[in-house]
């Protein structure tokens, strides 16, 4: 059986997310010419620990060398959720994230959960529908939850929908991610509040969270938009960028979670 | 040994299909800009339960989530079909249905048969049929009917057949499904009996349901058309949208019931 | 050991095929716009048990329908050459025939022999010399001839040959059975006799059966080819269309067979 | 320990090669409009038994069909090397050799080595090294030797180095078969002692034999290449039309002989 | 659980790379026309033996004939990294480094580690991470640590980063190491010292060692490289031509030893 509560705090939930080395360059982590602590994911798992985070998601790589082997610590009381694939933002090609780590391989670095990428609407959606077909089996027969990146991407959704934050597409997504079995799906912010439950309805029991996304220039925006997504019916959110470029991660962490948990 | 009475009632197939949340997106279950309570997987396992469906075809997530581990109640009486394959309809590509779910997950979810779409025709109707071989091999080893979605698609059958309801293309399709070992065959309507009736012989022991397709502007287009397929041989009907698109679905199911079992 | 005898008799082929609804539609079954009997495979297994053939060929859905579960009675007496590969003549590519069936699922349906199309020249040429290889390794060690459709296709055969009778294309195509370990190749008639013997000549302890093909305006001109290639050193034929097309399939088997066991 | 002496006589080699019907079409076995004894496999087993070969290379199935099962005699006391790959030359592609047959296989049919060809600089050269990795691991843990035809081939080598018999070419594609771990390779003359000596120093503790190639117009031509090539270092030969399209093979065979194991 | 003190001494690597063969042709162990003993992978053994290398890095097939089976001897004390992937430069496509060796096989070998390319931003990438994904689970399962060659390469990282030593491409390349599971990452420098430690802080728990690259016209030019990288916070340097090209191998060795063992 499934046990989403491993990864949800009173059934909601606070991701704090970092793979960004992976899918958009250590550039993420620079401010000037020079890196912030952000570049350190110790500096991250502090900011898990300390914010009181109910799973945070890391490649297999972070993972091993900072949460499971050697620098396993207090850091790793807050779960994990292995991000089974990724790749890097230079290649122009219709969308493909690889898998880098298997199921098993999660499990052995002590993951609570496993993510997954779904490109939809890429050219190369099938390739992932079919890995993350395998990747649910899997994981719920091992009883971890599955937490699903469901993102519309490349030519034909840019053609069909104008924006990957069309409310139409981002609901889609949402569906795909409910037929092909996501526990959770992880999707960008609609806009506004009304379709972003429509988002919701169309996930059905696959609880939807917020994909924080690029740092928002006032921090009261981000604010606003988490407030508008809970209000909607959203289980919780998955930040990144808006937590850790802040000054004050743990300020900006402490919002959030009046918001999230109420 | 196979048994298709496990999704039969008299020798008849009465299905509800519900994969177009995928297949289409959610927008096949707005009216207006609003959702219908058809978005909602319970609504229409109770109107499959209500109605005295045969099967209810469903992807694994579906079918996980509201049919199989949390949901299970008396709605789960219907016979389950698991559809194995499934895609958006973004990419404007030749196309490709993946495979999302096993056969052996499929058993796990409760499912009494599986089913898989093959695009007749298309340049990928070669990997499809290679999937479907070893499907069938396997499903028919462990007892379980196989339903074949047999849609021609793509450019060569709009060239050489101008549509995909073509009755020399329908019955080269139910054909493809015979000697490719499907048990049952899910095809669209020809236009009319005779030809319907083609199709049917064309497929020889395999049995043929119709495709229900769009939702009729008037309802009794429909119910004729179940007329004239059931007089043509057909073994049942696929309905989904022309029932839970209605205003209301189980008096819809009533009429069919009466022209599919008598 | 692999045992040829099975499917010949005094060391002669006659076998009857039949998986032209998948490689050419139901159409082939038509007379004007009816089907005639040919579209029912039982009619197919009266002609083969009455007519004394030494094998009939079947896709493993028509087999599995017809010959082994459901239909099984003395028409299953003439030895079983199952189909493994298939494709339809929709989509306009190289010609590529994926694998339907496994030698392990054809056993399981009672087959004595196994068949397999390699189309000679294509450019997926190598993916089904690959599986091809396979095959033959696994039904040779489980003691089944393997019967090879060597049929030159595509467009490089078209530029440097002009024809798929070309004799050199022939000789090379039975050679390659050869080679790749074909223990009968069936291959077109090259259009005289002289060319057919080096045809059986380059095919060496590879045994040589006659592709019956398209049905012959007049009778007469079939039989003439029987007799050529028979006199060329053949083993014997593989007959389809000339016979079942035929208005009196027995007596055009009749006179075939005079020829073949002499 | 994989024992190189099976197929080599006080450490040189002289091989028979035979797998021109796959690789050429019979086409090569034709003298006018007719076919020689050279056709004939029984005829190619003759000679390597009577002329001392230390190994004949053949296709599976011609192995399978005269060496091993049904014809085994005398013939089959010189050492056996199965091609594991092989291709028509009919599609104008970058050139790729599909594996035909697996390392298990050809120990079963009494083979001493296995033989495997690379396109060094074909698009598909990739694929190939990925294969002949897997070959050459599973051959040396059951202590088979393997032969590389290393041939620079595709339209890049044509480009840079203008011929597949450019010296450097032809040394890269033996340092290829060393860092890939070939025992053997087999390689074209690149026209004069001193650059062929610089192949064999490429390839170090890998073997080097001459592809013999096309038949020589006069045969003393040929005789002084096996003369050139030997002083360079070479370990042997690799013979075919220069010895079974000569008038007199065993003669041929005979001031080869005395070349190499002088 | 991974120990890295196998190939490193006090912490630091000193590499001595060669698989230049392969990858470059052995054009490489070329001065005026004629090889230099570069080209005997003996001679190189030889260095890093007397050289007190911390490991060498091979090919299988150089391994197996010159370190592991025939020519074993006080040289293989010096650990082995075997290079599971390699490449010709011959083929003008987006680069990819096929699998010719299983961490397996090379452990097999004898291998102290394992060495696999990866060519960031090549539209293979994705292929190469899988691959590499599978491989650091299986090396690290096994104890072995995986050191990988992490290469910008491919038309995008062109136009989007100029050179393959841009220091952002450089850092991205190096942190796609760490979140993919490197235990070691070999990367060119990037032309000063203050954007090579930036490297080395992307790297994180991932150490950092510098790919020597093509010989420098002036030894003391790489020497001072060597210099800046380990202030720069490098682990090592892996080195090849600016070693066995130079007229005294050993004395450039020592040199080296010195900055970076201190």
């Amino acid at each position: 059986m499934v046990d989403l509560d491993k990864i949800l705090h009173n059934g909601k939930a606070l991701f704090l997310a970092y793979d960004h080395g992976l899918e958009h360059s250590p550039k993420d982590f620079e401010k000037g010419d020079e890196f912030t602590g952000a570049v350190d994911p110790q500096f991250i798992l502090d900011i898990a620990h300390k914010g009181g985070y109910t799973a945070v998601a890391l490649q297999k790589g972070t993972a091993e060398k900072y949460y499971t082997v050697w620098g396993a610590d207090e850091r790793n009381e807050v779960p994990l959720i292995v991000k089974l694939n990724g790749k890097t933002n230079i290649p122009k090609v219709e969308p493909y994230s690889p898998l880098i780590c298997s199921v098993e391989e999660a499990i052995g670095l002590g993951a609570s959960a496993v993510g997954y990428t779904v490109f939809v609407g890429s050219e190369h959606e099938g390739e992932m529908l079919e890995i993350f077909g395998a990747i649910t089996h899997e994981a719920h027969a091992k009883g971890l939850p599955v937490v699903a990146w469901m993102y519309p991407r490349g030519k034909w959704v840019t053609e069909k929908y104008g924006s990957d934050t069309n409310p139409d597409i981002v609901a889609y997504a949402a569906r795909v991610g409910l037929e092909a079995d996501a526990d959770i799906v992880k999707v960008k912010y609609t806009g506004d509040r009304e379709s972003f439950a429509k988002v919701v309805q169309a996930a059905g029991r696959t609880k939807v969270v917020l994909s924080g996304g690029e740092k928002t220039e006032k921090p009261e925006e981000f604010i606003q938009t988490v407030k508008d997504v809970m209000a909607a019916g959203a289980t919780g959110v998955a930040v990144g960028r808006n937590v850790w470029k802040s000054s004050d991660p743990l300020k900006v962490t402490e919002e959030i979670k009046k918001i999230v948990f109420g």
